[in-house]
């Protein structure tokens, strides 16, 4: 991407290696003027090609809205160093920290402010990337009605895929000793790292 | 579970957990006289109660065929130790190796015979669970038509859980050094184990 020597692109056909292995991802979404990012365990590739992938946003998120009414999502992949972020905007509700920017001057306050979680344009969809990532999914919504409204279940096609070539390379996940892992959630607060890698024949 | 020390129960409200760090799982599936095994790293949470599941089962699969005709499945999280039985049953038909038993004795060919994998009955559903695997999800379908002939998605209800209390216990994993770890599918033979634990606040 346009200055930003770490963020390279990501053959389509290969997006959903950076998904397979089940890390927790940042949701990301943008409608109108109003944008906001959560966190998501319960996501997963559905399919190779065209790539597609579902996630799961209750109904009663910000984030739900906002997807609902762009037809458009990013799903970012934390590294540990982003994992009490990835907790804290999983646990607050960006109902709770939206303030449109007419009520604060030029800047509208959101989660990302709250935060302080810088951000970068998405090349696709209105949804902005988070900065310090390993990888980015852009992705438009599939229109599912009775999946959203019945299980909180959306399926998005991957129309864009970005890495951190540090992390992930020629479609290949490369976590060597000391370069950043992604995370995997459990439950209050417990995370475990990708671990180490091998190969089976 | 009886006689298996290394089988307890699991509260279904904490279900979600064995699943929610993204674990490649073997899918098991029995109907009338045929079983199979597959391999899915296509799976994830999809609700905390009743506590539902998605997979990814692909229409040219012999489970495919085993779970439509008996709305039941199970998933096994499998160990390092299982790796390699976790590729080639991810490789390989089932359809290739599944002979009826009235063509070679008593004893039916399919890939657990094929692959030498001893399994244990489940408790509520005829899909047998795999020993040695850390935990274990009994599931029925939810049937949802369009998401299983569109997307090779399947909605599951678990209906019991078990884990085995050196890896899972009392809601919690626990790998410490030297015990088995999951593992997480990326392509090509390429495994990541599940890494260190952490917690943040």
């Amino acid at each position: 991407m346009q200055n930003r020597p770490h963020v390279l692109p990501v053959d389509l056909a290969k997006s959903y290696r950076l998904l397979n292995h089940g890390p927790t991802v940042l949701v990301t979404s943008k409608s109108g003027d109003k944008a906001n990012v959560m966190a998501a365990a319960w996501s997963m590739p559905l399919d190779f090609s065209p790539p597609k992938v579902t996630v799961v946003i209750d109904r009663n998120t910000l984030t739900r809205e906002l997807v609902e009414a762009s037809g458009e999502f990013a799903l970012n992949i934390p590294s540990r160093a982003l994992a009490q972020m990835t907790l804290a905007v999983g646990s607050k509700s960006g109902r709770d920290y939206y303030k449109p920017s007419d009520a604060v001057g030029d800047a509208a306050v959101n989660k990302f402010s709250e935060f302080g979680i810088a951000t970068f344009a998405a090349e696709k969809v209105a949804a902005p990337l988070i900065e310090g990532c390993l990888g980015w999914l852009e992705c438009r919504v599939i229109p599912e009605p009775h999946n959203q409204e019945r299980y909180d279940l959306f399926i998005g096609e991957i129309v864009a895929a970005w890495a951190d070539p540090r992390a992930f390379k020629d479609g290949h996940w490369s976590f060597e000793p000391g370069t950043p892992r992604s995370i995997h959630y459990v439950a209050g607060g417990n995370f475990f790292e990708t671990g180490v890698s091998f190969e089976v024949e």
